[in-house]
């Protein structure tokens, strides 16, 4: 059977810009771009030229890109010709392929936000895609609020999607603006629209206010709607936009989407969807959501001692979909409710392979759960956990001991309280092998001193940990009965491009940090095979 | 028209006892469970008594709760009578109002992961359920994989929720174990088990595994079910549990469900709604998904500046529900892409007003792109925007000026390398009004120590100061450029109950917190109207 061809729009660089928090640089939005046209995206919206002096820049010239790169802004403003338009302008005069058009399609809307009539509106839609065809650009029309316009007067808002395909746009674009539209409203006015307008012309783009952008954008594909417009981990303004990092591989992996539809994103391109998922947090210094579905770290996860056991025994049992499929993968927790079956699995994870009846199993058992009721985590610090079951089996060499270390931050300020001196210098006196090594550095802080001074002189094993720096560091605190304790955890790189992380615990910063730190140089020396 | 009841069933302390990185005290539970009581869930799932030594303790004494109290466990081993089975008598023994049975449910399961026979399977619910109902517990069968199971041996997968029915079960509850259900899907084979057993003894369990456990659970009940099961916030193993935080306000707010059916929870107590799901991050130390529909910080957040006005305006454009009735609150954030609307907005927000044609709001706004170009953030840090805007504005006081400040971490290890000793103090040196004033202090830490120097002597602010602590503190590094730059939110609480945050920037960590902790004092002397 013929498979229809759905297509894929992707609005990181603008919706997605409307995240809390988030603000692209041009060179996060070339990375960006990049990413979504590896992953086989068919349009990256590149943002708003002539809203932002970025945006404008960024359309100046056209990204090296397969998907179409594509362009947002306002349809003529009213009273306005799109000639005489700077806005419209803007559009047309971008390197963009296509241009999309935002546009009322609720009459409450056109009134009250716009204090248009309804017909400029229609007109405003019908000269701003004729202008952008005749400069042989490809159009398409979100028609913003279109499902609560089509509740409140059906006949408007299909009168303004009609103007736009009757005018040559490619794509109309239903818009659920607000988020609040259900599943099966959606369902039922994208049928409704498809009578009028063929749907392989008809796109949706949700947002995630009642949690459901994902199943409104499956709806409205079920209904005949074949774009659906989204972003990478769902940014976007408020709840987010309808999360294509979930759409993608429900696509894909869903039987019955699968048979029906095909999309631009194969199957190979699929397995680097985790990888691209946080690559993006990686660009946006955010946190990566363990529970996001598919390439979440924790989408595959399992805790109970119970489920551990079946999934070993058989995926399909808590398995929806195989972790591989998306470059992610299975992880059995190491947890206070760990049981022999998760750290078995773990230590196989981390290429440690270990006896199921080994005594040595239960001493690293208690050792976890002593460490973790001090507030250790180690779902977030495999080198931690590795280097700690190594020493539990004996294998892990003892390389060097700490003697002392010290830091010192000082700052004065100018009379005028503004900045005068700030210093931070730490001290370290390492023993390796008998002998004793005192190093010191300035740093830009206290951590950044320590970890100088501490990778100063390591004597025989200098050279291994000459390539390491610290790439991430991250504080959380617990305020776990009167004294708070703070846990670090610290994320390290060597010239080889391998990512290690640690932790450390204390009711000091610098102590955690330390420890942290720590940590990572011994896991080194032990994957660098120092003896 | 006669509303029909639908049940909300919670079990964030069991299945959401699953989320990674979340490990409940007994205090937590007990403390969760009232918040779930107050807001009006029907079941309250503490746990699985017998399976772990805190959930028996847990269910030894019934909590004093409105909600009835349920307790979580497997049917009758195979081979076992129920009165030998350790498991089912941990169950009858607790002090449970309710017991939910889990049994298998797809023929294919019932082979691999419990290698039992499918007859004794059924007759291990049907005896069960029985001994169950014959103390006195009401009874209930989650049916594991159902979905799965049902596409696989529909017949079967039928016949396992008859014999809970048949049996005396109140509830057969229908389990998308693995999350890889989609919401039509759900639809339709919920619409075939109501054609057999009643849709009021009919609940659904759904899980976030394609991003739609909220679109399936409503799905389940407009097909018919009317018992759904799901977590606050989400909590839950994987990719979490159906969001009751989301289902709930849907519920209660979207007009078709309004109309249909009524739940425990009030529309009273849904303006608590936010704080409860705060209230619950805040017993987990994390941080709350500023995301999440309905109750994130993000949720009713705008940032464009051409929809600011807009929702100012009008709220219905951006606003699918009012904030207000979730006990959210409409924000326009202050931002790179900030106009003076949203400023004026925000400054409204916090009470403070000023003309829209202000000259020294441009200076805000200045000051405040100037600020986040440097890693300012004041979305979460409303303390210090509330400080700047007050200090352009010309209505802060001046009371003192920082002379210098210095701290010092030092450690000395045993020779085992153990503990030995650990200190961090600090020296802070305050100008109030022209007298110089010295003090030191010891800390757990390095800010603890800063902070405790800094508010030993402040003169004539001391009274009002004696009463503030720190509370939470947040550390974020930015790899701008090859410095990084460490972004510091400090919360800080008063005896009146007061909290509030600030922010700090700086290459060093220290001195970061210390100008958080700066902001956070002269915010609490302005609010105490100090002069």
């Amino acid at each position: 059977m013929m498979k229809e061809r759905v297509t894929l729009y992707d609005t990181t660089l603008r919706d997605g810009a409307q995240t809390t928090g988030v603000d692209f640089s041009l060179e996060d939005k070339r990375q960006i771009a990049a990413l979504l046209d590896d992953l086989g995206v068919d349009y990256v919206e590149g943002g708003y030229p002539g809203a932002n002096p970025l945006d404008t820049e960024f359309f100046t010239t056209r990204p090296k890109l397969r998907a179409r790169f594509s362009a947002f802004g306002m349809t003529r403003r009213q009273g306005r010709s799109v000639e005489n338009d700077p806005g419209v302008a803007a559009l047309l005069d971008s390197a963009a392929d296509a241009v999309t058009f935002v546009a009322k399609s609720w009459d409450y809307q056109v009134k009250v936000a716009l204090r248009s009539t309804e017909e400029d509106n229609l007109q405003g839609i019908t000269q701003s895609v004729k202008a952008a065809v005749s400069k042989q650009k490809e159009a398409a029309v979100d028609c913003e609020h279109f499902f609560d316009g089509f509740k409140a007067n059906p006949d408007y808002a299909l009168a303004c999607a009609k103007a736009a395909y009757d005018s040559g746009a490619r794509w109309v674009v239903l818009c659920d603006t607000n988020g609040g539209t259900l599943p099966h409203e959606v369902e039922r006015i994208v049928a409704e629209v498809v009578k009028v307008i063929p749907g392989d012309h008809i796109g949706v783009h949700c947002h995630d206010d009642t949690g459901q952008a994902v199943a409104n954008s499956l709806a409205a594909l079920r209904a005949g709607a074949r774009q659906i417009q989204g972003t990478l981990n769902g940014l976007g303004e408020r709840c987010g936009n309808a999360n294509l990092t979930t759409i993608i591989p429900t696509l894909l992996l869903k039987e019955e989407f699968a048979e029906r539809f095909e999309i631009g994103v194969s199957r190979d391109k699929l397995t680097h969807l985790t990888r691209v998922s946080h690559a993006l947090d990686e660009l946006l210094n955010r946190a990566p959501n363990r529970h996001a579905p598919y390439v979440g770290a924790s989408a595959f996860a399992t805790k109970a001692g119970i489920h551990a056991s079946a999934v070993l025994t058989d995926p399909r049992t808590y398995e929806h979909v195989p972790p591989e499929s998306v470059g992610n993968m299975r992880r059995v927790l190491v947890s206070d409710q760990a049981g022999r079956s998760n750290i078995i699995s773990e230590l196989t994870r981390l290429g440690v392979n270990v006896d199921k009846k080994d005594p040595r199993l239960t001493r690293l058992l208690d050792e976890v759960k002593d460490k973790e009721a001090q507030g250790y985590a180690y779902e977030g610090a495999d080198a931690s956990f590795f280097l700690l079951a190594k020493r539990v089996l004996g294998e892990a060499p003892h390389y060097f001991d700490i003697e002392r270390y010290s830091v010192a931050v000082d700052r004065r300020f100018a009379k005028n309280g503004g900045f005068e001196d700030l210093g931070a210098e730490a001290i370290v006196k390492v023993n390796v092998h008998g002998e004793s090594r005192i190093s010191a550095a300035e740093g830009n802080g206290p951590v950044n001193a320590l970890d100088l001074a501490l990778r100063k002189d390591l004597g025989a094993y200098q050279r291994f940990i000459d390539d390491v720096r610290l790439v991430d560091y991250r504080v959380r605190v617990f305020q776990g009965g009167t004294d708070a304790v703070t846990r670090v955890l610290v994320e390290c790189a060597d010239g080889a491009g391998n990512r290690w992380s640690t932790v450390g615990v204390s009711a000091n910063v610098i102590d955690a940090s330390f420890e942290a730190i720590v940590d990572a140089i011994n896991y080194k020396l032990l994957i660098s095979g120092a003896t």
